[in-house]
């Protein structure tokens, strides 16, 4: 690698004029590629892939001081599939219509994980365009496995709606950060149908849109959060509830959060999980654990999932990481739930799996 | 958003010796979300999206001195769609076989907008690649609005070449900037298919093919152009002609400009087609004007569109600008233009739509 | 192009400490545009193309130093057809079925050419993800044309199987570079099919499994290169086996490489190539001609081609060449290999091409 230096040139310095750092253009990312391996009862799977400790991406980001306490700031943030280099894909209208197929290798460097632009001051900050989902942070937060890798919570893993994690053609609204620990979102999406879409017309105009809300506290070693998110198709609606906490006592950060959603689609019904879990510092890494468990009621049935995940990560430096986890998840009531690509001879067999890898942030 | 600095090292630096500034590498983009809203006599739509105001984008590009007078440089800029994160699509070859197919959400960051290397003297530049066509800088220049949403003159809305915008495969010459007032611009585009192309062999080889020709004066707040262009289809070539002209009278700046194009599809025929309209400084922001109007001489009738568009940009900086506009398009003789997404019961209805939105550039 | 500077701000900054070189992110690239030209016996092809002299590409890379010797490194390397701005297609599992449709234009920036991130110490580099296969280095970089343009050898043109060049789903290891002269790598790549995939059940679990050697050793003028490369088909596996050499005589440097394939499909069989050729300086530029020659072993036929090219590139400075090279290319045997997208009337027809164009690196 070449150390020669350069300044590096950019729109944002023409208008910047001596507040430099507060109008910066951020070239940033993860590169995380993980050695994985799952088995189940009809076969097993090993496999390069990525995203096992942190999620890779490529992005840019930059915010413009407009004085007065105000500013503007744009964020663009692609997922990266550093195994085989291709994108991550998007979904442009928070439907099935809007999602990519899945052609192997057929989609480039796509802003899916966030792509937006701000308004920002001490009333808090507007923010338009595709970003997490409110009702999201608090499963993902509260997850010692963040999301990432087979460790992830079953309270996660076990949602199909498409908002679950993210939406696009979203408007938010944060509030701001000094309301004395107090912290919150809400944001409403659009699915962007005509007024008179569907059979009857009208009848799917809302396929697609729902909202978002959250508040928490934090104060010290303490932090709760609770969330709701409402999701509108014309199958039926999807309602999510969940609530979080964490607290760190030091030697082991306990987190926990519970999850109520409901599908009102005839054949879904009602959806329960919850996560228990701690992180332990050792030495210049720590220990992961977590217990998750998402139970669905059906009438004739309650296909549940239980997942027990441990892992340890060792820090060569705060920007790279090695890491190793190992999961296993039990099905009962149908459930089918299986870990890194591995599949089942029949449902309520169970599945483990594991992920060693090295996580490279820039 | 992290306020550390580092130099950022770049290839460029290697051979830059001290003529830093001459051989940097620029990062730039827009981000620009707008919530849009289309009414129509069947339908309405209301959604969040990119590009009202300016075509939102990123993109690299830099030059490199040679020294004598002499420079490289090159250009790649990729359309971003940020209300959903997906990426804008180009066209290989200049003909319908060249497009993607409309895969929702399944297209990455494409330099679709531009990407071009080019060779630079006292006597001009030489351009190759991907870029717009000579004959589109007349219609979009000469537009209050930019060809930017709800606004964009029915000139350039009612046309349906492929290469009305852009062409790939080009090979440009631009006038140098000393002339005097004087500029211009030749290019070449190639459709690139083999010489025994089509049935009977060859009838197909030009598909795609064609030039552009631009040439212009410009002098303190008087500014006109003409253009022409012309590409070749096996099913009949597209001729295009305009003529566009600004005075900047300090408290307005007058644009209009008209447009002759002709079809050679017997089912097709001529297409004319004028915009005049104005920019209105008003404190830190403009008032912009427009009235276009645009003409299909078919055999049995002529669909005709007229739109009237009125907006409003206020600049928080140079970089940001909160921006309104309105637009309604009438329609007569078979036409049936919309905006903004909205349908209609029947041709000869008309539309209207509203861009409300943010511009962030860096 | 503004000339304004602004530091670039990255996270990469953040645990950097007074180390800055040592820890840079850079943005590098190639543009290259060719006006290209095939002949053939039944249709010839003129077209606008990219990578003629050099690969186009964008890409970001960095290294972070980690202390006592080691550093962690990433690299994205992006294919760019900047003639249209389409991106590069990649394949995700070695097989035919993870490559991308050949949708025209349905491709964004993809980092097909290389996503990997890298552990690195005096025992050498440990590399995961996507990159070159080892056993391509030796053809590739034997070649006065580098496997770029009209010239690339026949023994590179020839090859069909998907780990040519490229592997996704790589573990590799790579020899440190204090050996006293020698170099070296090995890879293993997965194919990722589940254990019991195909029919019979477990058939297909390697397809596009594999794994390739390389051992160098080059010292002043000579460098002498061998490699081998094994890739796991459930229709036969693909051996790949080869050996190069350099020498430098300041006059002209000679390189060579000798080719030896074999595919286990029955209606295949063996593969055997060469290319001698030479780079001549001359002035600013060089001269480039090589000679090269597959033959493929059939049980009733052995088809057969044989290329000539020869090439001149000027460099107008280190970053940005103007190049021509003329190549033509013989078959017999019933081979019916073409140049620049050219068609043949029937097989053992000959054709020839030619590029120019210019290539500036960033």
């Amino acid at each position: 690698m070449k150390k020669s230096l350069m300044a590096f040139a950019g729109l944002a310095a023409l208008n910047a004029g001596p507040a430099l750092a507060q109008s910066s253009v951020t070239l940033f990312g993860v590169v995380d590629a993980t050695l994985a391996h799952g088995s189940g009862s009809a076969s097993s799977k090993t496999f390069l892939t990525n995203s096992g400790f942190s999620s890779s991406r490529v992005g840019f980001r930059g915010t413009e001081d407009l004085g007065g306490g105000m500013s503007a700031s744009f964020w663009l943030e692609a997922g990266v599939n550093n195994d085989n280099g291709a994108g991550g894909t998007t979904n442009t209208n928070n439907q099935s219509t809007g999602a990519a197929p899945p052609a192997a290798g057929g989609q480039g460097l796509t802003f899916n994980r966030r792509a937006t632009v701000s308004l920002a001051g001490n009333w808090g900050e507007l923010r338009l365009g595709r970003d997490y989902t409110p009702q999201y942070w608090t499963l993902g937060l509260m997850d010692p496995f963040g999301s990432n890798g087979v460790g992830t919570s079953q309270t996660v893993n076990s949602l199909t709606v498409l908002t679950a994690v993210r939406a696009s053609n979203t408007i938010g609204y944060l509030l701001p950060r000094n309301l004395g620990g107090f912290y919150g979102q809400a944001q409403y999406y659009l699915g962007e149908n005509n007024s008179n879409a569907g059979t009857p017309a009208g009848s799917t105009k809302n396929d697609g849109s729902g909202y978002g809300l959250r508040l928490g506290f934090a104060s010290g070693p303490f932090d709760v959060v609770l969330a709701h998110g409402l999701t509108r198709y014309a199958v039926g609606d999807f309602h999510q509830n969940n609530i979080g906490a964490a607290y760190d006592f030091g030697v082991v950060k306990l987190v926990a959060h519970f999850s109520f959603d409901k599908n009102d689609i005839a054949t879904s019904g009602k959806g329960r999980g919850y996560l228990v879990g701690g992180l332990i510092p050792v030495g210049a890494g720590q220990i992961r654990l977590s217990y998750s468990r998402y139970q669905i009621e059906l009438a004739a049935a309650k296909p549940t999932a239980t997942k027990f995940a441990i892992g340890y990560n060792y820090n060569l430096s705060k920007r790279t990481a090695l890491y190793a986890t190992f999961a296993h998840v039990s099905n009962s009531g149908g459930s089918g739930q299986t870990l890194n690509g591995a599949t089942l001879a029949s449902p309520n067999d169970s599945s483990s799996g594991y992920d060693f890898g090295i996580r490279h942030s820039f």
